[in-house]
């Protein structure tokens, strides 16, 4: 090769390297960015969770879609908040809420300007005895959940553009998987503003249902080796 | 330096910086891997598990070896899929078998065709209530276990040759570790076609115990600091 | 542009893009220290566990500070391996102290010497009861707990400075975190050499709390979308 012909493949290596890193670098900031999620939840840190997502960003939670910024204000700040720390914006004695986040399956589109991950949560929750009871929740419970999750790069940054999570088990801390009561956390019912704090739409989709029963969550990406869909059979 | 020794140098590093990516590519892609088998069997997508496999890899499992994709599938569908299904391919009502996939230590060998990985699961499992028990497990139980798997590349996609768990405690939702039966899951004893849902072979490391027994399973990798084999000495 | 102009830019490009892989391969290797040191205190590995640390690495645990390698020595070796092993080093029949490592915020500093990381775990610990009790722990319990880690890069190997555990709740199997006794892990008192395995001096920050009491482990990092401090309204 020439001179010339080398710094041209030069150029086409270094940009496809440039673009490479990028991509992995993208991953480790989703990473991030979902494990800073969990660690604001733990930490009823509400505010700094509504801040992780884009002005168009929504939540998908218990059959309820909350929309934008409005949406996932309300949710987080006017009924998690007002709900588990009497409108403090950070943790209250003797309630426990912790959100490990973990097994994420991150892909970031071609263009690098949006990305998809599937990830799970098993969660520790409840209030300890010697704090005052709100009643409306189980005393302590574990939960199993995963998400199916949006993020979009804006500015260079990236953000949650959709937080879908489904609820796979609860289990209260004295009985287990195996005695979950019906309907252990109901879903959403009513939309906003007949709900003041409730969903601006409600979800529908038929892998919405709360254990025992079980369902496959849509897969975003197709199966890593065969790269056929992942579809479950129908068990009647 | 003259611009053909500059140009040298640049295809040195640009090799380089490609070997480099190449290797944190297929991290990435054996993350995703192991993170897509724990979500496949959470939800009893045994023939998806399959095809995770490479044509030649093996499951250990229980002291028992499958060996090739015939003695993978006779372990997930052969076995797991008729005992805990009834052969559906996916989840079926108050069935729960949550293998969270957590703790990768990943590492790919200098050629890129083939790559270790120590692992973890903490698993949640059993039976609802409401759903027929099939008497042959236990209504509900955690598991916390080790694996030490291998993966290899073929056509450039990275595939599971040797699935390699260990179960390091098994514990009853109701009793916990503290008070768990002897032999809880019994270790295979008898091998395919005698059993004709058992192992190709048994695995008979002395590392293959069951709790409240104790050991190490071995490590792929030396000790990241001293770069020493990691040994437990010998309790006696 | 010149010949030269372009061997140039690509030197540019290429100086910059062995920065950020090395960046990423710095965060790989942060997290399979960290993975590591779960799984060596998992299995009573504590000569490997002392090995992970720089010579002026630290240890902060239970409103303890532990300093240096003499120190790191004197808690790992002194106190615990005595306390649950009977000093053997490697696993003993029927212990448990599982310590699954999940969820890092790994952030390389700019000159790739150090290295800060969030990150937690949600342990199972006790003796099974054919095991001979040692009455000063509680037979079984779980605990969640988060870590603030600093890492340092000696010789283009990363080590653990300073290994930051603050637990978030402890919970006996029995009755949970909605009934954790008071004091259920008390924090050290006295001082090395005062307690000969104890810490060479005591811990005081606020955020130093034991549960059903909580806190906000000061974050390294600022908020990854606003940029801003993350920090928590007091609750009064």
């Amino acid at each position: 090769m020439t001179a010339e012909q080398r710094i041209e493949q030069l150029e086409n290596h270094v940009a496809s390297l440039m673009r490479q890193i990028g991509v992995l670098e993208d991953i480790h900031a989703i990473r991030r960015l979902q494990h800073l999620y969990g660690y604001f939840i733990d930490k009823c840190l509400y505010d700094e969770t509504v801040d992780l997502f884009a002005d168009d960003g929504e939540v998908r939670f218990m059959g309820g879609i909350f929309k934008g910024k409005t949406g996932v204000r309300r949710l987080y700040v006017g009924r998690f908040r007002k709900n588990f720390t009497n409108d403090i914006n950070g943790p209250v004695f003797g309630f426990l809420l912790d959100h490990p986040q973990i097994q994420d399956v991150i892909d970031v589109a071609p263009d690098r300007k949006t990305a998809k991950a599937r990830a799970r949560s098993m969660m520790q929750a409840g209030r300890h005895e010697s704090a005052t009871a709100q009643g409306q929740l189980p005393r302590q419970w574990w939960e199993g959940g995963v998400y199916e999750n949006e993020y979009v790069r804006e500015g260079g940054i990236w953000k949650i553009k959709v937080l879908d999570y489904n609820p796979v088990w609860h289990a209260t801390f004295e009985k287990g998987w195996a005695h979950t009561p019906a309907e252990f956390v109901p879903f959403f019912s009513k939309t906003y503003p007949e709900d003041p704090i409730g969903p601006d739409v409600l979800a529908t989709e038929p892998h919405r249902v709360l254990w025992p029963k079980t369902s496959v969550v849509p897969f975003h990406c197709p199966h890593p080796v065969t790269g056929k869909p992942i579809v479950p059979q129908d068990a009647g």
